[in-house]
């Protein structure tokens, strides 16, 4: 991709972030912040262990959270995430090694915020900060809502 | 309880509150904006299903999670939580019912955080408001990452 393509492609990437809890104008505010990334068909994003540096938007394509099990080499698909979700929210607010292992069957294209680059905004634009971390609470309360039920169908 | 120790109570009850995102002075002013909650043994604070409202950040005692399996009247335990903890952070960003049944099995004394409350922090106080955010959205990341291990590990 040359350069002048690839700036297309990120701001056209960066028009179609959906982030159901910001206003159309708040996620616009929000896009400017983000770094585009693509990710080709089987690509590991990152490993468990890796350490980690921010939390990724989805735009389009699947993402798949894997969890080792305790067979060598075996693992299992705990969520699979698509547009306007995000993983690796966990990695924005402190230093850490990756818990899961993240991939993409088929490709997908994600928008990254980095631990430095929220820790700006923050400071910059803390009531766009306070509706962001809010939306991703929400969501990964959620999560862990269904995480819970999921555990309780073994009993 | 008369209401002058009642005061005295609460005052104490909030001098407790510790949250490990937050300096000592954030938490001393988060925890001006909290109700004093004292939890009797046995007492169920909400059921799965109820209108929501807030959340509550545990001072002392443990609160239990559980989760209903398809057997009727059985639960099972899915989260044990203790002081420095919180439950119900689903309920600080929108209107919903409670996910999962809530109760103390030996009493517990909480502080809560009303969404109105929150809503009042986060436009008076936004920088706050992302403190609190973030270590929140950090501790719901983190037990997700918990549950999807346990979830693994049946297979």
């Amino acid at each position: 991709m040359e350069m002048a393509d690839a700036g297309n492609w990120c701001e056209k990437l960066r028009e179609e972030l959906s982030f159901h809890f910001l206003t159309p104008e708040e996620t616009a505010e929000l896009a400017s912040w983000l770094d585009c990334r693509s990710v080709a068909p089987g690509e590991v994003l990152w490993r468990q262990g890796d350490v980690c540096a921010g939390v990724a938007f989805i735009v389009s394509g699947q993402i798949e959270v894997r969890q080792p099990t305790s067979f060598p080499d075996k693992s299992v698909i705990v969520a699979l995430l698509g547009p306007g979700s995000f993983v690796g929210e966990f990695c924005l607010l402190q230093e850490s090694e990756r818990f899961v292992t993240v991939a993409s069957r088929e490709g997908a294209e994600l928008l990254v915020l980095s631990r430095r680059r929220f820790e700006q905004l923050a400071q910059d634009r803390p009531r766009l900060a306070v509706r962001l971390m809010q939306g991703m609470l929400l969501t990964v309360s959620r999560r862990l809502g269904q995480a819970y039920e999921r555990l309780a169908a073994f009993f």
